[in-house]
């Protein structure tokens, strides 16, 4: 057996910043040859952050990449940490003959191997995800290369990503080769108790490699996506030995004993058990095992409770959607009701309160309570605010044309989303909206209206996870919070019932059923595509689910109504060109 | 050789409403037998209507989808249509056991040839496009199998869509297995000039399978697809036979003399020369060639050049998707200007004048001219028409927060899009936007403002192709529209300077370059993905490459601001739960 001392970098890299992504890559080698490490992983793209969408079709931005990786080899050497190997994520290409339905200039989500200023070994990603927010079939062409290198003395595979979480491929090949090792470097979305899935998936896939397995994932709120970090390491036989924390970056060392090969140089084909044949490359950087050294304990950090793990994860996504996009404060309107009142606490624990702006717009149906409730939360939290009656706006649109019912509410609700856009164009803040998945999901939401804005928290939390994650918070938080205070929601805004105030005396229960019963049958069906037949057999009331399912259907149907429109050349703008919204990389730079 | 009556069922079938598609089915298999034919071929999907996105992924959808093919072969019979063979499109399944990834379920892009009440054999699209407007990895499995029927002596073969498009596959196993005639239902988008690009592949595909092609294409406008027909036959030579009109329904007729086959029945596998195998099922339900007849002339279509093309699409998309939609009537803002101008001729040649609402709402700032151009407009089409000023509703809000520059021009534009939506929510019109495409590109538009509304007919048109549409439409239009009169747009609209009227004297040039010069920009930079340094080199200008690149970036970001938010769950609405527009399946029923 020989020794080695891996470090795991969990790190935030923002999508384009091709230069702030290498100068964290060398800024992050440093710390990991400070602490002796001998081999560093990176996360999956790292240097050109993760995901590029459409961005990965542009020739310049792969030229970019391919530039950046090489000239970072050379950097990392200039500085003194040549002889440290890294492996990092970057994109690269395939080099393929353009053929129709194939992502221009065939990309590569790839993985390279710096050593000695040079790039010594590359790889990518084998198995391409096109399911849930993942589109790599529009984006990338499979990689078909495995490269195993001897490091004092242990032969290292390197795999990607998704390569995990797929059967045949470059693991079932690193079971056939032979390895002591198989990192992986990472960019696995956040979803709700994804990490007790993930240890079980590396836990299997090193039993299956026959290989201990490092783990590393980014960290950090990219668009709609929120990365959690969780990496990990397990020995061959599966067992945990090292995790990061989630939701922070934090470079892991973890020291391993594993197996010495003498296996040769050169490449060989294997059959990936998937219809495919990787081709293995085996080359060696050192040959002889290091001198015995005493392992530093290692750190297993303990995964964050389901309410934890949520509310930080929309906590970093504020932070990282508003300073990765360049915005030095938010606004939005509070309305005395819990979902404002938890959207308020993320943004002022992510930002400070200071940065939080918040308009209070009572109307003609406002209770007393809403606009005392309001006060209160900008009192417990010192957030900028300022009250802007809206009656006289309404009824400047009443006297020019007649509105009534729905046609009403939704005018009063359009009222405050204009109030608010203004003052964004004006100010330069964000908007945040404010809506929950239970509103948004049965279209208890109003279109330009409550609906304007540009980042919206809480749109994949169910109302009951909103009070759930109300309680956790007044409960006492997080010391890394910006806001410290007890009890910044007001208890009043939390227990009292929820009302739109759209009309005299309306409750959420006039329209809706429950919560406990509507967000159990939204989930059911939204997130498991049940149909009416299995809603029922799961033990749903019948009329209920009628009822749901065409609120969702219509709800849907009027979110994806702008911007349709008919197609006449080959892309069109919505849905084909997809650029990152956080891009730091310009086309004209 | 024998011959064969073909008939091309070129149809507009409505995503979901399986009843309604099967009537059609029932209704076009009639009128093919009664014009004599031997074979009828329908489109791909036909059944479901196409595309069906994440419907797809209900179990209960795609049961119903099998249930309605098993049903109408039944029906057929019944009605005395079952000796007619018919070649369909239909949603079915693999019967795959799950995996990570897989679509849930297993779908296939199916076909059937039914036969005296029964489904005698099925095959299913081999290459799933996912590039473009298509993402059919996400939705469906590919298909293996490769059906060969032996009618009236001739062996005839079916694939499916993509399966042209991609090389190896079904029409490469078509050419070593050997077939008299291979037919293909399609449902391929239009785009402009594809009718072109489409006789090509299909004269060389038919010349690689060694066999006369059939290419039955889908018709009319779905969510922000369209579909042009242009359904046709070559030979097995490549020579164009017969070729439907684009735009229309139409049953194309079609006789063929092809060669007789004897080869034996069974299941056969081929090397499909991409990698996989292809499973070939020979059938016959006829051996005997049929008496001699004395063919129909071929009718072949004119294509339309490309002005009339487009104007057809958009009237085609407009009029399926009102009706589609269950929508009786539309509204939008007229300003006097081309675009408002053009989309209200576009709606009224798509549903007639008298179910279009127009609302002119002056501001400060409009001209004279504005209120003129538009009531001329009303006048020439009889158009229901209203005017709502809106000076004092901007002056209500500038009361309550203070407002300036380009936060007051939004302002102006929102309070329009209020108004708009407004009365779209309180008498059931859909809205319609007018933005261009050069506009939308370039974020000359208002999120929220005249960017608000359900459908944006001319939002994939240049701005130099609006004025061309203009003209176009001044000179003639098409005996098919439902308006009918003489130079429907005020001249005025299509000679003046354009402008939007949001302060004194602006005009577009102030914030944009000509279109002449922005309008191929826009095509190299957005539609060929073009970097800086290939915009230059195309002989751009510099300062203008980086002002359109700084613009468009800018306009994507803000169109792709909402619904932006963290994800949580393993879906989230507004990216993973698509639901097809236009749908008239329903869950509970």
């Amino acid at each position: 057996m020989a020794q080695l001392r891996i470090a795991l970098a969990q790190t935030n890299p923002t999508v384009g910043d091709l230069d702030g992504n290498a100068d964290k890559l060398v800024a992050w080698t440093r710390r990991a040859a400070d602490r002796g490490a001998h081999l560093a992983v990176f996360t999956e793209m790292f240097l050109t952050g993760y995901p590029v969408e459409d961005l990965v079709l542009r020739t310049s931005f792969v030229d970019a990449s391919i530039a950046a990786i090489e000239e970072v080899a050379l950097r990392l050497d200039r500085e003194g940490l040549g002889d440290l190997p890294v492996v990092v994520g970057y994109v690269d290409r395939a080099g393929l003959a353009p053929r129709v339905g194939q992502p221009k200039g065939a990309p590569l989500d790839a993985a390279a191997l710096l050593h000695r200023g040079r790039v010594v070994a590359r790889t990518a990603k084998h198995h391409l995800p096109n399911y849930g927010v993942f589109d790599e079939y529009r984006y990338f062409v499979r990689g078909d290369r495995l490269p195993i290198f001897r490091l004092h003395g242990v032969d290292v595979a390197v795999a990607v990503c998704e390569d995990l979480w797929q059967d045949g491929g470059p693991v079932a090949v690193v079971g056939q080769a032979g390895a002591g090792l198989l990192v992986v470097p990472n960019a696995s979305p956040y979803e709700k108790e994804k990490d007790d899935i993930r240890l079980e998936l590396c836990a299997r896939r090193a039993r299956e490699a026959g290989s201990a397995l490092v783990y590393v994932n980014q960290v950090g709120g990219q668009d709609e996506l929120v990365f959690d970090g969780d990496s990990l390491v397990v020995d061959a036989r599966g067992e945990l030995v090292a995790r990061a924390a989630q939701f922070r970056e934090e470079l892991l060392v973890c020291d391993l004993d594993l197996p010495v090969s003498s296996a040769g140089t050169g490449s060989f084909p294997y059959d990936a058990g998937d219809g495919t044949t990787i081709t293995v490359d085996r080359l060696v950087l050192s040959d002889d095992p290091l001198p015995a050294y005493e392992p530093e304990p290692p750190s297993v950090a303990e995964p964050l409770d389901t309410v934890a793990e949520v509310y930080e994860a929309l906590v970093l996504s504020v932070r990282d959607y508003v300073a990765k996009n360049g915005f030095e404060s938010v606004i939005l309107g509070l309305s005395g009701g819990i979902d404002s009142a938890l959207t308020a606490t993320i943004a002022a624990d992510a930002i400070g309160p200071s940065r939080v702006h918040v308009v209070l717009m009572p109307s003609r149906y406002s209770s007393e309570h809403s606009l005392s409730d309001a006060q209160d939360l900008v009192r417990r939290q010192g957030l900028r605010a300022q009250v802007v009656p809206i009656a006289e706006i309404v009824t400047s649109f009443e006297k020019e044309i007649e509105l009534s019912g729905l046609a009403s509410e939704n005018l009063q609700a359009r009222v405050r989303g204009m109030i608010l856009m203004g003052l964004s164009n004006q100010h330069g803040h964000l908007v945040l909206t404010t809506g929950n998945k239970s509103e948004l999901a049965t279209g208890y939401s109003t279109l330009y209206g409550d609906s304007a804005g540009g980042f919206a928290p809480i749109k994949d939390v169910p109302k009951l996870m909103v009070w759930e994650l109300s309680r956790w918070r007044n409960a006492g938080g997080d010391p890394s919070f910006r806001l410290q205070v007890d009890e910044p929601i007001p208890p009043n805004s939390i227990t009292k019932e929820p009302s739109a105030e759209l009309r005299p005396d309306q409750r959420d229960t006039d329209s809706l059923p429950p919560y406990e019963v509507l967000d159990k049958l939204l989930d059911d069906y939204v997130e498991k595509d049940m149909g009416s037949r299995e809603l029922i057999a799961a033990g749903h009331d019948p009329a209920l689910v009628a009822r749901v399912i065409r609120l969702v259907d219509l709800a849907e149907y009027k979110r994806r109504q702008y911007p349709p429109g008919p197609k006449i050349t080959p892309k069109n703008f919505g849905r084909d060109r997809r650029l990152p919204i956080t891009n730091r990389w310009r086309e004209t730079t």
